[in-house]
């Protein structure tokens, strides 16, 4: 496995490949990325990651810089899992002197995240589009458990006809249930056992769904009553959407619907989502 | 020559290619058009031209209706220079139901036509990255004419790491020195024969260089004598910038400049630019 740190290297690694997956990260890597990089491994040839913590998609008052970052444990995980190439380039890399374009998606970008965090989509859009044309690949891996950019990135992709196929795959959990992410570092063992309370309430609602509730609000109130007992947790949204449009759901439909739940802990953000079925 | 109109069907001629160069235009095909096409021609084994008036560059008291349209004409002008494939896609094919994702290019884009004709060069960078990704092409040429046009392209294809190569090429002018436009046939013959005034304006200018002048304003002003007898033309602007940032120049210096002029005559929008040298 090669790890190299500019658009010209990679480019020149990757001359003439033709089945190339690439999964793009932020890096602090852990068995949710693994997962993407051995699906990319069993579908192509050549599996190139990149590690990037994009500044443009983290507000003002975000965690940019504490952001987790350790490369030397990134580049163990991307081995084991099968990556070829590691892909590190530094802000100026990204962003040289004279930078001037972004991109705006409108559509699933809006609600939810798009409200809390104003411009990190855009941020996120400009920078995915900026690797996908960088790498090249035919098949790009993003984790479900950020559900609404993997939606984000489908309607960019879409609208803007970039010919790499994007590939959702499912969310990984800690044994608690706790969905697994970089983040989940920021917690004292003692805080992290408490933040399975999301799973818990996402489980909840699509039990009381199973159960053949069909009305959304009583949906949510099953999963709300659980969320209630936790007095560290500030919820920010719980919601059901149109897993396509994210769009909210009053009454269910013949679409496919999504819980989606974003929530501060111990002032870690966590988000997380569950389908019903 | 094939014409299409749907991406699929482009997509699938253009499959395992892999030298072709694109002519993006908006049709009504003039010799300023067929001469990117044979540069094209020239550099790639297979060439595609696309025909697209873009609804989203043109605002709303501006001539999307009245854009002069003629397919058969310009199937006759693309076979002649060499095109292989006319790309002719409707409005909604570009644009379906949903289409939510839009591009800002700051930098180049904000001065001159920008601060004219606000929202155009987004909607130039959204179709042309587009037709960009659905081409896939080695290479896309385009007219000098619009100059600061062909800068924002440069500056969007560059900013997103896209991997066509953008190639410009030098304007195609009538024996008068009038540029060669679509919209040039809007004027009637007695207008067309006052239009070249543009062209002489920059003439005068470049030959107050020429004669060694140094001063911006005075070398502009050569060629606003030339504007000021036209009784009929409107400017909206005349002058001297960086070519490679449309920053307006005061005082020459070692950078490559470029005269660019924007007025109406007889109510038709004319641009125009010239080098110096």
């Amino acid at each position: 496995m090669q790890v190299v740190h500019t658009i010209s290297a990679l480019r020149e690694l990757l001359q003439g490949q033709t089945s190339v997956g690439f999964v793009p990260t932020m890096g602090f890597l852990h068995q949710g990325h693994a997962s993407l990089i051995r699906q990319a491994r069993q579908d192509h040839q050549t599996v190139v990651l990149s590690i990037f913590v994009n500044p443009t998609q983290f507000g003002p008052s975000e965690d940019f810089a504490s952001y987790p970052r350790d490369l030397e444990h990134d580049m163990q995980i991307a081995q084991e899992a099968g990556a070829d190439l590691i892909f590190a380039p530094d802000v100026r890399e990204m962003y040289p002197e004279g930078f001037a374009t972004s991109i705006e998606v409108k559509g699933a970008a809006l609600p939810l995240e798009g409200e809390k965090r104003p411009g990190h989509f855009s941020g996120v859009a400009t920078v995915v589009l900026k690797l996908l044309n960088i790498v090249g690949a035919q098949s790009a891996y993003f984790g479900e458990k950020d559900f609404q950019q993997v939606a984000v990135i489908r309607q960019l992709v879409r609208d803007l006809n970039h010919p790499t196929r994007i590939v959702a795959c499912p969310t990984l959990r800690e044994e608690s249930g706790l969905a697994m992410s970089s983040r989940n570092s920021y917690f004292t063992p003692e805080q992290k056992s408490r933040a399975d309370v999301i799973y818990r309430a996402l489980m909840a609602s699509r039990a009381a769904f199973q159960q053949g509730e069909r009305n959304a609000e009583a949906i949510l109130e099953a999963g709300r009553v659980v969320l209630a007992r936790e007095e560290e947790l500030k919820l920010e949204y719980f919601t059901l959407v149109d897993a396509a449009t994210l769009q909210q759901v009053e009454v269910l439909g013949e679409r496919d619907h999504r819980l989606l739940v974003a929530a501060r802990l111990f002032n870690v953000r966590l988000i997380d989502n569950m389908g019903l079925l």
